[in-house]
C-alpha cells in the first residue's frame, strides 16, 4: 500500500549497514515511516560473534540477537518484516515486491528512499560432492545452530579456507576438542596479509594440532566413513564435518534486475554518499563497491565495521543531505585472534602494491608490546609500507601475542590521517610500563622507515643465495649456536666485538647482517657502513624471516 | 683535552633524551667521538619502572637498569662518566667544566657540539620539617632503593601528590599491605585530567582502602609517633614514611649560567630542532620547553616518550642536519593505572581550554572496550574536545579498565595527523569480538561530537537545579527505583514507553534527559526535540557525572 503524505524509508536487509540506517533514520526523523526487509528470520544479530557460539566461549546464543522486530518497534519504532523476502525493485514508480516466506503472500511496498543492504553470500563451487549436507558454511544465526548441533558428534573437522571466518573455526574447533585440518589454496593462513606476518599464526595454529594444508586447493567431496575432502594435490581428508569459508560473494541479483550498475564481481556500484546509479536507491555493507582509502580504486570489504558506518552515512544523506559526510573510502581494517596470537592488517600489503605495480619501499621491526622490563611483555612485529616519492604510509600488517590491535588501530588512524613516516617516529603516544614503551613499536617502524628512506640502512627481506655475500650473524654466541641461521655460510661475530673483528670480514664482497629480531643487524650494518663495506641488513631479523619464535635473548643458565 | 680532528658531541645527562641522543649520534658517525656525563651513579636506566620495583611487581632491579658504561663501550663506543657533574659550560670556547664526584678532580672537556639533557628535579618545598629523612622523593635508582628499604618497616604511608607518580606509588604501596594516605591540593586525583574522567579512579582506590585528602595541601610535617602530615585544613596524617610527588622542577642552574635562555618557569627554551639560543648548545627533555603540538604555545612535557624521541632529534641535527625533521611539539599524552582501572589523556582538557579562553565544545561517550557480547568485556568512557570553527579535535581523555591505551594511542594519532571529529566518526580500526566493536567507542565519540556540532543534541555536563527543568530519567524501572538519580525531581519514564507517555511531559518547560550511558538519554532528547520541546541531554550518562559505576542494565533477578 502507498500511504501519501509521510516520508517513508525502506530498508532491504535488516543485519549491519540496513539495522543501523534504520536506526540513525529514527534518530533523524521520528516522522519517517521506516521499513525494514529481512530474508532471515532474524534481525541485527551480531555476525562477528557466530564461531565464537559455536565454540562455547560466547555462552549465550540471546546475547548475539538482542534485537527482535517487537524490541526495534519499541525503541525505534521500526517496521521489522523478518522472513520476508524483497523479490524485485520497480525504481520508476519507486516500490519493491516483496514476498512473506511462510505465506507466500506478496506486497508492493512503496517508498521514498531506498536501501539495499542485501549483505553477501558464501561460495559454495559447483565442486564433486558439494551437496552433503556435512559440508556447511557460517553466515546466519541458522547456520551458527547447524554447526553447532552436527558439531557436537563429530570428532574430525575440516575447514576450507584460512580467511578470517577460516581461522576463527578452527580456533573454537580446537576448543570443542575437534582435530581440525586447515585448507587453504594459497601458500599461508590469513591471505590479506604478506606471508611472513602470518608464519606466528600458522606456528600458533600448528602448536594446538591444527593440521595445515597449505598451497592445497579442494577438489571436492566423496562419501567414506566421513566425508571426504579431496585436495586439489591428491591427497585426501576424512572428517565428519566440513565448514567451507573460501569467501563471499555480494547477493546482487536483486540490485541486477533492477537495473543498478554492478562492478565486475558482482558487487553495487556507489558513489561517496552510498548512492547507486538509480536515483532514490542507495546501497550500503558487504555488498557494495566503494573507493579504497589508499589508491582511490574500486574495492570491496565486507567487514562489520564499515557497514555499520556506510548504513549510517546513507541515513545521514536521506535525512539531512545537507549535512552528510562522504564516505572516505575503505582501508580494509581486520584483526583475527588465533589462541594467544592474533594478526591484522590495514590499508595495502606488499602482495596488493606489487600486484598493482604502485612503488613502495618497506620495513618490519619487532619489540616488545609494552615496556621490557615491566612483566608480561610480549613480543610484538610491524611491516610498514610507505610511498617512496611522498613517504605516506600506505599499510601495515602487525603480529604478536598482546598489544595487535592497539597497533593496527594507531596504524589506521595514521593513514587516514595521510600522515607519514616521519610523523610515525613522532607519535606522542601513551607510554607507562604496563601499556607502551618510551619509543613504541609504531615509532620504532617510523624510525627503521626513516633510516631506510634516508639511506642509512637497506633493507633486505631473505636471506642471499649468492656465494659472493657474506652473510654475518652478530647475535651472542650462546644464540647463534644453539638456534644457528639456516645458511650454508654464517660467519658469526657478535655484536660487541664487530668494531674489533670487522678486518674478518672481506671488505671487497657485499654483507648481509642478521640477529633475532633486526635491530641489532641494523647497528651492525651501521658500523659496517661507515667502515666502508657495502652492506645490508635482514628486516625484522630471524623472526619476521625464518622462525617467529627466534630468541632474541641468551637462553637463561 | 682537546683532542683536535675527531668531532666531539658531549651529552649532559644519561638517562632518557642524553641516552637517546647518544646512541643515534653513534648509528650516525662511527668517526666522532661521543662523551656523556651524568651526575648520578647509573646510566639510561628505565626511570618509569621505579615504583613498580618498589611494589615489587618488577622483581628485578637489574632490568631497570641495563646498561652501565662498560657495555655501553662495548656496543656503542661511548665514552660514558657517570658520578661526574658538568659545574660550568664556556660556550666561547665551547668546552665544559666537570668534576668527578669520587675524586674531586676537575677537567674541561672540549665539545663541537653539546646537548644539555639535565632533566627535572622532585619539587621539595621548604614547609616546617622538610628536612625529615622519612620525607622521600623519587627519580633515581638511589631513591628507589631508599624508599624500598624505608617501606620494608613502614606501617603507614602518605603520599603528596596524586598525579601519575602519586598514584603510581599509592598503588604500589597497596601492593605491599600499606596504609595509604594519599593527599591532593587539587579536588580530584590526576590533575591534568578533568575530574568526571578521575571518578573511576578515585573509587578504584578507595575501593582498594587509600584514605584520599583531595582538595587539601600540605603545610608542614611535625614530629609524632610516626611523621605528623599537618595539611592546609588543619588535618593531620601520622605515617611512617612520606613521598612526595607534588610536581618537579627543570634542573636548569647550569644551563642558566651559561647564558642560555630560560622559560619563565626555568625551563631551556629550544627551537623545532632542539637548539638552544646559544650555537652549538642543544637541549632535550624534562629540562625544555616546547611548543605545545595542539596551539604553539611554549608549554614543558616532562615525559619518557617526548625526551627519547627529543634526544634523537638532537643527534640528526647534530650529524645530518639537513635529513633532520622538527620536534612536531608535545601533545602531553599520558597514562596511569591504578589497580584495575586506568586513565588517560592526550592534548588539551576541558579546564586548560576554559583557562585559556580558547572555544570548545565537548562530549563524553560510554560503551564497552570491546563487544559487549563477547566476554570480558570491560566500561570504557571517552570525553572528546574539539574547536568549534574547524571541528579538529583538540584533547580527549579515557577512562575505563580495559582499552584505555589504545583510544588514547588513537586519538593521540588523530589530534597529531590534524583529524576533525567526522574523521573519528568514520575511522576504520580493528574489530574482531575480542577486540573491539564495529563502532569502536573513538567512532561513537565522532558520532556524538558531529550530532552536537549539528544540533542533533544539545548536551549538559550537570543535572540542573532550576525548579523549571524536568529532569527525566529514561532508564528501565528497575533501575531507576534501585539506583535512582540524585535529584530532587525526576520523571521516570522508561525509553520504550517515551513516544506514548512523553504527553506526560510539560511541553512549556525545558528537558533534561538522563541514563547510565548518556546514549538512551540522547535517543530519548532526538523524540522530545522532535516533538517541539526544549531538551538537553546529560553527556556521559550518571557513570561520566556521577557514579562511575552507574549500572547500565537491570540487575538479573
Amino acid at each position: 500500500m502507498h500511504t501519501p503524505g509521510s516520508f517513508h524509508f525502506v530498508v532491504v536487509g535488516g543485519v549491519a549497514a540496513g539495522a543501523s540506517a534504520a536506526a540513525r533514520a529514527r534518530r533523524l526523523s521520528e516522522a519517517a515511516r521506516i521499513t525494514v526487509i529481512e530474508r532471515g528470520p532474524d534481525v541485527s544479530f551480531a555476525n562477528c560473534g557466530l564461531p565464537y557460539f559455536i565454540g562455547g566461549e560466547i555462552g549465550s546464543r540471546a546475547s548475539l540477537a538482542v534485537q527482535t522486530p517487537q524490541t526495534l518497534k519499541a525503541l525505534l519504532d521500526l517496521d521489522v518484516r523478518t522472513s520476508t523476502e524483497a523479490v524485485a525493485v520497480d525504481p520508476v514508480a519507486r516500490r519493491v515486491h516483496v514476498r512473506c516466506l511462510a505465506s507466500g503472500t506478496t506486497e508492493w511496498i512503496y517508498y521514498d528512499r531506498l536501501l539495499l543492504a542485501p549483505g553477501a553470500v558464501p561460495l559454495r563451487p559447483a565442486l564433486p560432492g558439494i551437496d552433503d549436507p556435512r559440508i556447511f558454511t557460517l553466515r546466519s544465526l541458522h547456520d551458527m545452530d547447524r554447526i553447532k548441533a552436527a558439531a557436537a558428534s563429530a570428532r574430525k573437522v575440516a575447514v576450507i579456507g584460512a580467511g578470517f571466518i577460516g581461522l576463527e573455526m578452527a580456533e573454537q574447533f580446537v576448543r570443542l576438542g575437534k582435530q581440525v585440518e586447515l585448507v587453504e589454496l594459497l601458500d599461508q593462513v590469513l591471505p590479506p596479509l604478506d606471508r611472513p606476518m602470518t608464519l606466528l599464526l600458522e606456528d600458533e595454529l600448528r602448536r594446538h594440532g591444527v593440521a595445515l594444508h597449505l598451497g592445497d586447493g579442494i577438489a571436492g567431496f566423496e562419501d567414506g566413513k566421513g566425508i571426504v575432502c579431496r585436495l586439489e594435490s591428491g591427497a585426501a581428508i576424512e572428517a565428519d564435518l566440513v565448514v567451507l569459508s573460501i569467501g563471499v560473494r555480494p547477493d546482487t541479483a536483486l540490485a541486477r534486475d533492477a537495473g543498478l550498475r554492478l562492478g565486475p564481481r558482482g558487487h553495487i556500484v556507489v558513489d561517496e554518499y552510498m548512492r547507486t546509479s538509480v536515483d532514490g536507491i542507495y546501497a550500503a555493507g558487504d555488498a557494495v563497491e566503494v573507493e579504497d582509502l589508499v589508491s582511490g580504486v574500486r574495492t570491496s570489504v565486507p567487514l562489520g565495521g564499515p557497514a555499520n558506518r556506510q548504513g549510517r552515512l546513507v541515513a545521514d544523506h536521506v535525512f539531512v543531505p545537507e549535512r552528510a559526510v562522504r564516505y572516505p573510502g575503505a582501508l580494509g581494517t581486520a584483526i583475527v585472534r588465533v589462541f594467544d596470537a592474533s594478526a591484522g592488517i590495514t590499508g595495502w600489503s606488499e602482495k596488493r602494491l606489487r600486484a598493482s605495480g604502485r612503488p613502495f619501499r618497506t620495513v618490519t621491526v619487532n619489540d616488545n608490546h609494552h615496556a621490557g622490563y615491566f612483566p608480561g611483555a610480549k613480543p610484538l612485529m610491524v611491516k610498514l609500507l610507505w610511498d617512496p616519492e611522498t613517504d605516506l604510509v600506505l599499510g601495515a600488517q602487525v603480529a604478536g601475542a598482546a598489544g595487535v590491535d592497539k597497533r593496527i588501530d594507531v596504524l589506521a588512524t595514521a593513514i587516514s590521517g595521510g600522515m607519514s613516516i616521519d610523523d610515525l617516529a613522532q607519535l606522542e603516544l601513551a607510554y607507562a610500563p604496563p601499556f607502551g614503551s618510551a619509543k613504541d613499536i609504531v615509532n620504532l617502524a617510523g624510525f627503521a622507515a626513516g633510516n631506510t628512506r634516508d639511506g642509512l640502512v637497506d633493507p633486505v627481506d631473505v636471506l642471499p643465495d649468492d656465494p659472493e655475500v657474506q652473510v654475518l650473524d652478530v647475535r651472542p654466541l650462546a644464540l647463534s649456536t644453539s638456534h644457528p641461521v639456516p645458511h650454508p655460510r654464517v660467519i658469526a661475530i657478535p655484536m660487541p666485538e664487530l668494531r674489533r673483528r670487522a678486518g674478518e670480514l672481506d671488505p671487497a664482497r657485499p654483507v648481509v647482517t642478521v640477529c633475532a629480531l633486526g635491530k641489532t643487524a641494523y647497528f651492525a650494518a651501521r658500523i659496517l657502513a661507515q667502515k666502508g663495506l657495502r652492506v645490508r641488513s635482514l628486516t625484522g631479523g630471524l623472526r619476521a624471516r625464518i622462525d617467529p619464535r627466534s630468541p632474541a635473548k641468551l637462553p637463561t643458565p
